[in-house]
């Protein structure tokens, strides 16, 4: 039976590939506004380029920018480009539509609440916070706190340690094939494909490993229902 | 004649000891809010102290918080600090009062304009940016791209060639009298002292160095009256 539930953060309860794609979008555009020397289209490409190869949490993307374009250094361009960024993901920072509701609906019938999610722990806090969805979650866990990332095992059992839960209580929730459900399927968990966001369809081969397949937040609530039998109270306190 | 004024950035022409304070403050709170367990005025004043020892631009306030007052690391509480600190700072972010308006008549009479001042360069430029003030000013120097603070006289000597202008053509304003007012004036500069912010009165034993003292930003046009000879416009260019 089915006592706690762990979501993936970005793109299964944040809205990030839309905020993400607005917030450098928007960064460009204030960049050549502010008199950077090139199109539009030339730096939006390279700066996808860019973050494809160093990451996208590394903190240098609009210095390197410049450097990847032969153009000189200039703050002024580059606190430009700092400044729409964050204006535009604070603008855009949305829940996935749906994912409120199910959370109360969620712990009204009795499930317990993790978050198991890759990235940058102040970052990754800092949208939790913003969209006001903390009080929901009895543990967080993010990779780069822990040292280990997802699919890893060691992740996952250490959320199952949080909650001093076996792997057959836990169902995992998230938009990646291979690091959420690949991950969580590794070490025993339930697991529901929430096909969401650009990255949803990037990793098919692994299609296997999901028990379930959403393509709506609340339709989590039908997974439950099949999957525990009624949709009694679970009273896993 | 002065033909080119510069202007000190923090506590002259932007309103940023409010604004620090404030944001420090809506900080602290939100870590408390958010369960770090320690009263306002303790971790308060412990960042204070902080701030004194390392900097105010030191990357890692919040972190080091946490490590002074004994308490485990958390990136939920140093991302609460985080989000605040960054609402309130832009809520806070202010022109002295009177800057733009004297900034317009400065440029009508034919002044030519331009900043130096310390700090990190992406950081200055922001506030330069938010406030929409970039494009009264000619050149920007910030000591952190520079390689040299004030009062080092080098500074000064790289903003007066940035104008390729004398010494005795410049006027610089500013509110700190050993950085500003000492410094420009060892280059052979005229000096405003603004008396504005907090830390405006803390250097007295340099109040020798000024050659004017003004308390409200507007009365700069009275300076150059009195300075140059009459009202009527520089035609410097």
């Amino acid at each position: 039976m089915i006592k706690v539930i762990f979501f993936d953060l970005d793109d299964t309860l944040a809205d990030t590939s839309r905020l993400a794609e607005m917030a450098r979008r928007n960064a460009i555009e204030n960049m050549i506004r502010h008199g950077m020397p090139v199109d539009f289209d030339t730096a939006y490409k390279e700066l996808l380029e860019l973050i494809k190869e160093y990451g996208s949490n590394f903190p240098h993307h609009f210095d390197y920018l410049l450097r990847r374009l032969d153009l000189p250094y200039n703050p002024k361009w580059v606190a430009a480009g700092v400044i729409a960024y964050h204006n535009t993901k604070f603008a855009y920072l949305r829940e996935v539509p749906g994912v409120k509701r199910t959370l109360i609906k969620l712990r009204e019938l009795g499930y317990r609440l993790g978050i198991i999610t890759d990235g940058n722990p102040i970052k990754q806090w800092e949208k939790i916070l913003r969209l006001e969805i903390d009080d929901f979650f009895e543990h967080v866990i993010i990779s780069d706190f822990e040292g280990v990332k997802k699919p890893h095992p060691k992740i996952f059992r250490k959320a199952l340690k949080a909650f001093n839960i076996r792997a057959d209580e836990a169902l995992m929730v998230g938009d990646r094939l291979y690091s959420d459900i690949y991950g969580a399927k590794q070490v025993g968990m339930k697991t529901v494909w929430f096909r969401y966001g650009k990255r949803a369809e990037a990793e098919l081969e692994y299609k296997e490993y999901a028990d379930y397949t959403i393509d709506k937040f609340p339709d989590l609530l039908e997974v439950l229902k099949s999957e525990n039998g009624s949709d009694k109270e679970v009273h896993a306190r």
